[in-house]
């Protein structure tokens, strides 16, 4: 099979942990005896540093012929303390989602039972976690009309009931396939908006009998995010409360540097790790590769590669069965993004000569 | 001294937890020789079911001529599955926040010692969690402009710098008086209200140059209340994101039974138990009174009775410390919610006796 493959690797430790994934995708390619084509793209910091945009028009021309596009992380030092600057990393980002019509945004979260003491809370809590969260990533208050009178500043959220219907449509397919319950996350005792949603997603739930519908307001999901996480199965939620909560779920596992994601759209789909450029860590070879590497996996589901990207997941439970890993997830040193990248090449190029061990 | 007391014991166990509230205010007026007269009034569910109106407008002008009041908690079963229904409990909950001007929201989180093992976090990471939440409670969101077009549904967040202003000096004020540090919580780097918030809040810090500011996002902050919760002491943030970051931050302690809060304006203030109705336990007299008890200590300090609120604060870390809990906090049985409530009244009525032991 041959696949066209956007690569963006961002900022900070953005282009390390894309170069692990990308060999993650050649080891796939050599085993599976595919062909993966990569045409690599600027976005964020790096691409205003070296156009004065950060979503230069071939980066977006990059993705749009894509078949699907990893992304590293964006963001740099330099534009932290001036969120109103004319030019800003993520605005690239927010045009990617917008352009590309990537109106939803995919996070499994899952505890890992080897690293279950890493997270903040507590064990009996955590063990066995597994949901997944949609979060809707092109409408709502990030995208209308925003700006300023003499004396205020104003942002408008709006909802059609396209954009509500779209994304609902694949977390009811999601939890389908999964445990079968949907958990809608809204203020729908104060919003209009989340009225709209609540209306609608609770109209469609009879199109899929088989899925119990849960609607929950915003304040008490962040409670129950902590109190009760293994309620979850799906989650879905507009895009403001989903970057909230999330990021809240996000450290159930103990750690950001596992989690993977998908934006998906119509068209072209983009894998990105959830943590972000982490300056401080970058060209130290100690970031770790694994979000990406799992976002890798998301990338091949979604290329209906499902054996590979099987294959991948058990090179990755490999890494941490075997303390392969980097140093955010040891006590002592850990190995460098580089050898944990091979690890899990080896592990893969390996599963070829062991024959009978494939796609378990 | 004399003083003017609003009740409104509202639904499920709110009335049950204002009861000894009452109690305990009745002993500070013996034993430190006050008179607070009482006038109760309907709100919420209990409100509509009398007079079709979740706030009536007797208890609008008994909460404005009140020198502050208490406010039990609001919402019924029956209203839960139609948020889009014309009467709801909580209509009188916003009401109440915008007619009286009650702007600044106040939620001190404390993760007591001898609770920590309650709480869904490990020990390590809350042990001295002790910080105070701010959150703007009559602008943004919750009271822009909401409806319908033809496929769609709207809401407008709008801040003015004046409510911005007078918030942000209430929350660097606290700050003088604690650790000296203040947390802005805003999305600066999405929605112009939160630019408007940075802009406003940074420039303030000119006037309190003992404060240190730090700003954070609002996706970063629902990590760290989790993941480093002891970094706070005063939290300051826009309507919206209080509501979810101030409920995520009372799970810490491990029982919201504890949480009181202040809610406060140019006049008069309301006090309230930061849990809500729990009807499954209503009439049971299970219901923990200790969020109401110390959401009257906190009433108790805004009518500058400090030493007053002192003993209040005492006699309830002494049934803490001696068991005498509701059974949210005990292994076994647990006490009544009346009985808790006399045991505090009694300490505080045994300090007279004890005399030397007073206002320590
Ligand atoms: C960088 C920022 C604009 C973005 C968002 O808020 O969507 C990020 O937090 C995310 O969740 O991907
Ligand atoms: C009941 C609801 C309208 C209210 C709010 O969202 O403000 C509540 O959640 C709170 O925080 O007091």
């Amino acid at each position: 099979m041959k696949k066209k493959i956007g690569v963006l690797p961002g900022d900070g430790i953005g282009p390390e942990v894309v170069a692990e994934g990308i060999k993650v995708l050649d080891a796939i390619a050599s085993r599976f005896n595919h062909q993966f084509d990569y045409e690599y793209a600027l976005v964020g910091a790096a691409a205003i540093d070296e156009t004065g945009n950060p979503l230069p028009d071939e980066t977006l021309a990059v993705c749009k012929q894509s078949d699907a596009f990893l992304f590293g992380a964006i963001g740099h030092p330099k534009y932290d303390n001036d969120p109103s600057a004319k030019v800003r990393p993520e605005q690239g980002l927010l045009k990617l989602r917008k352009e590309l019509g990537l109106f939803a945004n995919i996070r499994p979260v899952t505890a890992y039972d080897s690293l279950l003491h890493m997270s903040p809370l507590k064990v009996d809590r955590i063990t066995g976690v597994d949901f997944v969260v949609y979060r809707e990533l092109t409408g709502g208050i990030y995208f209308g009309e925003k700006g300023r009178t003499e004396d205020a500043a104003y942002d408008h959220c709006t909802y059609s009931y396209a954009e509500i219907e779209r994304i609902a449509h694949l977390a009811f397919k999601a939890a389908q396939n999964r445990k079968k319950k949907l958990t809608l996350i809204d203020k729908a005792n104060v919003l209009e908006t989340s009225r709209l949603w609540r209306e609608k997603v609770t109209a469609m739930a009879k199109e899929y009998p088989n899925v119990t519908l849960d609607c929950m307001f915003v304040d008490n999901a962040a409670m129950q995010m902590i109190q009760n996480p293994k309620q979850f199965d799906v989650v879905l939620t507009e895009n403001m409360f989903g970057d909230i909560i999330s990021d809240e779920a996000s450290v159930i596992g103990g750690s950001m540097g596992l989690l993977p994601s998908a934006s998906v759209g119509n068209k072209t789909a983009m894998f990105e790790p959830i943590h972000g450029s982490y300056p401080q860590a970058t060209g130290q070879n100690i970031a770790n590769p694994i979000a990406t590497i799992l976002s890798v996996a998301m990338l091949l589901d979604h290329l209906d590669l499902i054996d590979e990207a099987i294959e991948v997941r058990q090179a990755v439970n490999a890494s941490l069965r075997n303390g392969m890993v980097t140093q955010d997830l040891s006590k002592g040193q850990g190995f460098g993004t580089d050898r944990v990248g091979d690890f899990i090449v080896n592990h893969i190029l390996d599963g070829e000569a062991s024959g009978s061990q494939n796609n378990i």
